[in-house]
């Protein structure tokens, strides 16, 4: 975060033709963004959306509605342009990128022991690194992975506490005994690698995924580069809650794009301290509200950057 | 509304390559918008912004916090692309226009009779059912007027009930003394008109403007061109809400774009059952919220348009 741009930006929104704070969370966005980007005036022109896809062992103990198959069918559709995602980044003007990591290969059972060896772990989160475009100017990251909300509910499970129970939800729409199978899953999960996982990271390496993983190093990368990052939902913010209780402020740069219909992310949207932008009952993966959001942030920079002063415009400022 | 078009539009959203209902209120959108559009799979390439503004004889009254001459030299603002929605309609790819209705010409002061005769309402109603374009696919309207929330407080309190207080907020940011004053101007007004408001189209005479009466005209034109509509802040809303008393479903062609920060709004879109797309803390007006939500909309059509099939994809649909 460059204070001064901040400054500078929090400066500027002051004497824009509006009433003091009528644009609402439209000025903190910006305000936000510019610093950031080191820019009192900031542009918006490059957003890029990642989706990641990684295939889960745990998809043994019927865990979801879908067949695993469909992660692969799902990033065809992708690559051909026909997903909700694909609509989404034209609509908004973003390029997307589509990363399948080694779906030949699921992750192991997590029931049955760690997900994920540290070699797993180190390729995904380097995956993830390696596919932000350092010229981009905001960063959204998605997933595919049948079986990944629960992946997902035993991270924020065994980051947050409470039961298997508070953090597990219908994901893709499984029905009554499908979520009773997938509560015990991820408690189970939490049992067996209890004594693993020592860390955060270790708790992304026994419970995570490829997907997630790649997802983490994605927006520590866009840290990096300074680019500002919109989080999806359940999936994309356990990852990112994995950053979260790594180090301090891993998050700042990150806002989240919207609450998702899937129970538990409201939960983990407070853990994280993160109020979101939109709250439409999406509730599909793929960045698709983080996405959505985008819209939003081009809209708050553009007010910031392109509105009059009361100054310019000879306008009376009350 | 065309049945058929929405039918096949549902259809055709069942089909696609998500689980059911996972784009949540982005589904029932599109499909709302392809029954208003008449097309199972529509376009959304033209969204019209139409700005009307308009002089309030109230401000004698000392309602806001920014002097009448605000409202011409915010029209030129908007005529030199100044202004926050110029930046939201390039932001969107939208047209926008800006009608300057008699500015030099303030309605009455509505606390000593009405604001318009029924040549000056007539006139406005005309100049918005006119501005709208029959060949745009959405249209936002918007409004700039110095004393125009306390226009539409009085309007909502006279159609609704309650007392001027339940109405009456902030708007611009007038202090506790200014909003004292905004408040008796409200109760004055709906007992000094009392009489004469014997229709919802009398209480717009008596207690409108001309650029709420311009809205509510083009609002009704859009409905005869079978052009959607998203409904912008309290003063929009207001003008919309004499459109619904006149006629059960008149505003079945329209959705509420944004919840305002004006205290009133809430209570207001109640009224009109229509829950907002956006809750973003905007109190601005000029149509900045329904702005905002045209980006929502043209995702929400894209994905139902431009989304693949589970069978064209090859995706097994669980």
């Amino acid at each position: 975060m460059d204070g001064e741009a901040n400054a500078a930006a929090n400066d500027r929104n002051s004497q824009l033709t509006k009433p003091p704070g009528a644009l609402g969370r439209l000025e903190d966005l910006a305000i936000w963004y510019a610093g950031w980007r080191g820019q009192a005036r900031p542009t918006l022109m490059a957003p890029q959306i990642l989706i990641f896809a990684g295939n889960h062992g745990v998809t043994a103990q019927g865990v979801s509605a879908f067949p695993a198959e469909v992660t692969a069918q799902m990033v065809a559709n992708f690559e051909h342009g026909g997903a909700a995602i694909n609509q989404l980044a034209k609509t908004f003007g973003a390029t997307m990128q589509v990363h399948a990591l080694e779906l030949d290969r699921p992750t192991q059972d997590f029931t049955q022991g760690p997900a994920m060896s540290e070699a797993d772990v180190v390729d995904a989160l380097r995956a993830g690194w390696e596919a932000v475009d350092p010229g981009a100017d905001l960063v959204v990251t998605g997933e595919m992975g049948i079986g990944n909300t629960t992946s997902a509910a035993a991270i924020a499970a065994a980051l947050y506490g409470g039961d298997a129970a508070d953090w597990t939800g219908r994901g893709t729409g499984v029905d009554d005994a499908g979520l009773a199978r997938k509560t015990a899953a991820v408690a189970a999960g939490l049992v067996r690698n209890a004594a693993d996982m020592t860390s955060a990271l270790e708790v992304l390496r026994c419970l995570g995924g490829r997907e997630i993983a790649a997802m983490a190093g994605a927006i520590a990368a866009a840290r990096f580069h300074r680019i500002p990052v919109i989080l999806d939902g359940f999936i994309c913010c356990a990852a990112a809650a994995v950053l979260a209780k790594s180090s301090n402020g891993a998050l700042d740069h990150a806002v989240a794009g919207h609450q998702s219909a899937e129970g538990a992310h409201a939960r983990l949207l407070e853990a994280l301290d993160k109020q979101p932008i939109l709250s439409m009952g999406l509730r599909l993966g793929e960045g698709s509200g983080a996405a959505l959001a985008i819209g939003v942030m081009q809209a708050a920079v553009a007010c910031l950057s392109g509105m009059a002063t009361f100054a310019e415009a000879g306008v009376s400022d009350g």
